[in-house]
């Protein structure tokens, strides 16, 4: 596919672009109605960004952190990689505390402080020059996944995502969702699903906008209709994204991934988990040590700015969850799929 | 429990109020933050109120059909009840056709037209008295129901409902929300969750709002985080409603149900549907022959006038599902209990 495939043609948008001088994030809290960027002329202020979902998905927000260090570093005059890595440690730390639960965001930083210990005079060159492989490298890697992940497809299948895990979440053509453009190219995927993902609506604010942008037709449907869809035949994969992959293949993932995992076995739909390998982390045993990030109980009070809910409601608002490798059909990565994930198979893919 | 329950405490709402002359509609379309109600004086006000949500439920779109054959009475001349009977028909079958999922609307119309089949001269009285019936029958099949249902569930237990079930959606009291308020009344029930049921938000506007009238704390979730809420070991029993229960036990529900229905088995968490015998359709053997109702795909484009997903997207909104019998524990009517419910269990309590 690689070779004939025209990725100008089925992948227009970056969220993140480096202008030499500062990041520009498209906020993605106003898509699809308005499209807008955020200059960011500091390092607190991508932190801030990643913590209010300017920019938002796994790959995208370690992304954003890597050139956060560089934004940092602007401001730090030292010798070497060494004293700017003493330097920027507090800048380091409230970046990689923005959000908890994808492991991107901490393995970005470890990249650039690698950089960073190693580096001579030249370290912000080094750490820009990073930044730049760390997009660079995703890109290739979802293309890469694409190609893996369709060819699982059966030609005329019907495929449903969550979240989004596209363009807008990595730094192009997506995880999941460059699993669906690759195969839809190839008409592998015949029809396209997405559930609407509340409370904060990626689904339906930003995946089926994003695959419009392409030319491809996605239905919406409720989260809470997934299980009846499945049982009209309509749907053969479930294809998601991920924000950590653990030793042993249990994967955290946007609230409600679980929930279709299980619909999905109960009807003998396939469940693919599509990401870059940095999401892998060989660290964490199993799901039950994956910090689950809370966030505000009013994102549940309403839409948009209209509040639909009463006041003094209480509301419990986890914005991921684990999915068990059990309930996993094949984690779909640039290094190669892993069916029926265990921590045998994991390893021998992903080393350690 | 009959005797001590103080429901003048646990139930204060009444969506449906025959002022002798109009019915009046708590409009249900505004909730939770304005209170405000619909008259209408002639029957085809009562099937644009019952299509358009401004009353719903299925015990109470039966109610409120009843007394829009009262309403439609009012404009008839006939010397008995079969003379009547042949002038309403019309108004008759556009109160039928209002909404398709809950049998209750048309149980209700056909208990006014055997009244009407064997009526004289009175038959506007007896109209009148049975649309009285009904909803006086239902009120007190709640209150029985709700105490069947809590005995089933262990003290101390944490309970998640879908959609709304409470007093809004019957006479009083409450099918599912019955259940909660009199297991919470008899300490059975220690915490009760309610998902915010997409696309119309039952249970965002409706349901933790009515619990909040009796003093009840509900917490609200995504539907999506049901699974991972099971997973915390936080609820024993998914308490639901139906619009329609088949021959088999089959139920016919609020569009996410059946998903709940498959999380809950997964986890070992009981599911029950109360709902009143009027809801059990013996004619239908099973799910496979419930007509699904289609809403407008608007309803899915986004929340109280505020539109969250782009242009020119497709969606697809079934409203009601179907549950299989197999993952149903209880079905809990005021005629008594099914556990893990089959035709030969259905007829042998209701007959047929």
């Amino acid at each position: 596919m690689d070779t004939a495939f025209d990725f100008d043609r089925y992948d227009h948008i970056r969220p993140i672009l480096w202008t030499g001088q500062a990041l520009e994030l498209l906020d993605q809290r106003k898509l699809p109605f308005a499209v807008e960027h955020v200059a960011c002329h500091e390092s607190d202020a991508v932190a801030q960004a990643i913590r209010e979902l300017t920019v938002r998905g796994a790959p995208a927000i370690g992304i954003a952190a890597a050139w956060g260090v560089v934004l940092a570093g602007r401001a730090v005059e030292a010798a070497d990689g060494a004293g700017a890595l003493q330097q920027l440690e507090p800048a380091l730390q409230r970046l990689n505390a923005a959000r908890p639960t994808a492991v991107n965001l901490a393995w970005a930083l470890a990249r650039m402080r690698r950089v960073l210990a190693t580096a001579g005079a030249d370290w912000k060159q080094l750490l820009e020059r990073e930044a730049q492989a760390i997009a660079d490298e995703d890109l290739a890697a979802n293309r890469r996944m694409g190609a893996l992940g369709a060819a699982l497809v059966a030609p005329g299948s019907g495929v449903l995502t969550h979240c989004n895990t596209g363009s807008l979440a990595t730094a192009g053509f997506g995880t999941a969702l460059g699993v669906i453009r690759a195969g839809m190219a190839e008409g592998r995927i015949a029809r396209v699903y997405a559930g609407e993902t509340r409370p904060w609506l990626q689904g339906a604010r930003l995946t089926v906008w994003e695959l419009q942008q392409d030319g491809i037709d996605a239905t919406l449907i409720a989260d809470s209709a997934a299980a009846h869809l499945m049982k009209t035949g309509a749907v053969q994969w479930v294809v998601v994204g991920a924000d950590r992959i653990c030793a042993n293949g249990d994967t955290a993932n946007k609230i409600g991934t679980y929930q279709l995992a299980i619909a999905a076995r109960h009807h003998g739909v396939k469940f693919m988990v599509a990401a870059p390998s940095s999401t892998v982390d060989l660290d964490t045993a199993d799901g039950e040590a994956i910090e689950i990030e809370q966030r505000d109980p009013g994102e549940l009070y309403g839409v948009g700015g209209v509040r639909t809910v009463a006041e003094g409601i209480a509301a419990w608002n986890p914005v991921f969850d684990v999915t068990p490798a059990t309930l996993i059909d094949a984690i779909v990565t640039e290094k190669g799929v892993v069916e029926r994930p265990d921590t045998a198979k994991m390893r021998a893919l992903f080393g350690g």
